[in-house]
């Protein structure tokens, strides 16, 4: 079989044109636009490079999205200071902090110090419990993104067996919550666990966010599954060309699988979608809009489940049969 | 084979005897002494006996221990009322409001209510929060003591197949961080989930947690696993008397694992003994008392590594072979 390559791109594009009416109408109805602030720590490329795409689309969909350039070697206590200010700000509905800080700050003390009502990455403590707790909050954008590509995908997820490969904050950990509360079955694998093939090859989807090119092979899927590459690795081709690719080697995968996402184009444009429904959420939820909360939220809740593209999981594995 | 029994009642009393040395020691040093303050809204009998094998262990190891005992029709406010009491009174470190709570109080705003410094359950969204993310914190009772028994017979985690059954807020989601922090590939696994029975063969070890009681069966073990059973379940016998019983169907269970815990006598008193390390760790913590800290913090670290009771995994999968 060929897997079908899902278009994270288009899903994502999708999702921000809902994200783009509800703010259109917000500012109808109650005359106001949510606004994103992102702060950025030195010039570290790549965080430049998504700074300044989560900007640009944060502006696409209609927020007013304001960008605060520290020098790298800012002291923690400025920092916080502005964290403080953008707390305080009413017009400031959600505070990203681009990761990773330099080595002289408490990138912990930073994260705990953004207003968790704002905290649109969903990192802070606070977020991350409610979240274990099964309790309303701001998730993180990557665990959202990917739990939405799957159910694009497979509408029931109910009692499939997952396994996660690595076990970060940002991703392993709160997907493995995600999923859990979806009926999934997780296991939370990492690099270093026994039998990592042998493990794949029971799972009916599998998640690769352990930073490792190409970990994943063509031997270790079992057919049918569905495979999410969170991995974003830069490596270099035979001619010295720098690429990006996955964690999953896509073209031995996709020879099992029925569904793959490809690197890039595949979970990295849903990140960001979800930092901007998340700002959408954090400015109705923070506002107390609850007519507004209850039309909108609906509306987030269901970007969830996508609508066309849905297909069972049964019928994936049939089409793997 | 026959499984040992891993008696958690003495594991617990010597747990136990560390803090009251260590609470000696505060005293002596530093002149003052832990407080814990119990809450109990209602008169549920269950709930009545734990609040005073609580308050009675904690008078035992030297704490200061206070009960406050409210009528089931208290009103909530009333009980924020005085939580907030509590967190501001100085000679109070820990604060327990036990579950469950009666229906017209909100469970998770009283939860949030309490200072999460003093929060010695682990159960405020911060500390929940801060184990997911690997920080410092106040982590749940039942799991740290399910951690203790399970490496008071298994020197190194790493690398070990770990199913958990039940994903409870309380039991089966914080053992799965702390497990999966110890090296552990852990399962998440639910009493729905598909082929319960031939996801625990494939386990080293199998926490059972699902409140069911004789759930697990002596044909889910793999020869050698180690076996913690998590679940109180109140049945008749044939004679209609009441008698606790575990989640495990202890007999048969025992004639294929390596080391199991009994209901009771198992994971329950490692329970009680847990809150009282936690309630010495909040009042250190709190007080800032870094040479004490360095000193008993240790010792606590230590504690979940016990012993004399110590032996390898292999050596329990040895004598499987």
């Amino acid at each position: 079989m060929n897997a079908i390559a899902v278009d994270g791109k288009t899903i994502a594009e999708k999702l921000r044109g809902r994200i783009m009416n509800d703010v259109a109408h917000l500012q109808v109805e109650h005359n106001f636009t949510p606004g994103l602030a992102v702060v950025l720590v030195g010039k570290d490329p790549a965080s430049s490079v998504y700074v300044r795409t989560k900007a640009r689309q944060a502006r696409a969909v209609g927020f007013k999205s304001q960008q605060f350039l520290l020098p790298s070697n800012v002291d923690e206590a400025e920092l916080l200071k502005l964290i403080k200010t953008l707390n305080t700000d009413d017009s400031v509905d959600g505070i990203l902090v681009q990761l990773p800080l330099p080595g002289h700050i408490d990138r912990w003390r930073v994260l705990e110090a953004i207003d968790p009502a704002k905290d649109v990455d969903g990192f802070h403590p606070y977020n991350i419990g409610r979240l274990a707790a099964g309790q309303p909050c701001l998730a993180p954008c990557t665990p959202l993104g990917v739990v939405h590509l799957i159910k694009s995908v497979a509408r029931d997820l109910s009692g499939l067996d997952v396994v996660i490969i690595g076990r970060s904050n940002i991703v392993g950990k709160p997907l493995a919550v995600l999923l859990g509360d979806a009926g999934c079955t997780v296991t939370g694998a990492q690099l270093q666990t026994r039998n990592l093939p042998d493990i794949c090859r029971k799972a009916d989807i599998i998640v690769a966010a352990a930073g490792c090119a190409g970990l994943v092979r063509g031997d270790w899927i079992k057919l049918g599954a569905i495979v999410i590459d969170v991995g974003i690795n830069r490596v270099f081709d035979s001619t010295g060309t720098e690429k990006l690719v996955g964690d999953v080697a896509f073209d031995e995968v996709r020879r099992r699988a029925s569904y793959i996402t490809p690197v890039p184009g595949g979970v990295g444009p849903m990140t960001v979608a979800y930092l901007l429904a998340n700002t959408f959420k954090a400015a109705v939820s923070r506002r107390g809009l609850s007519s507004v909360t209850r039309h909108d939220v609906r509306h987030i809740e269901s970007l969830s489940g996508a609508s066309t593209d849905n297909v069972s999981v049964q019928f994936a594995l049939d089409r793997a049969s």
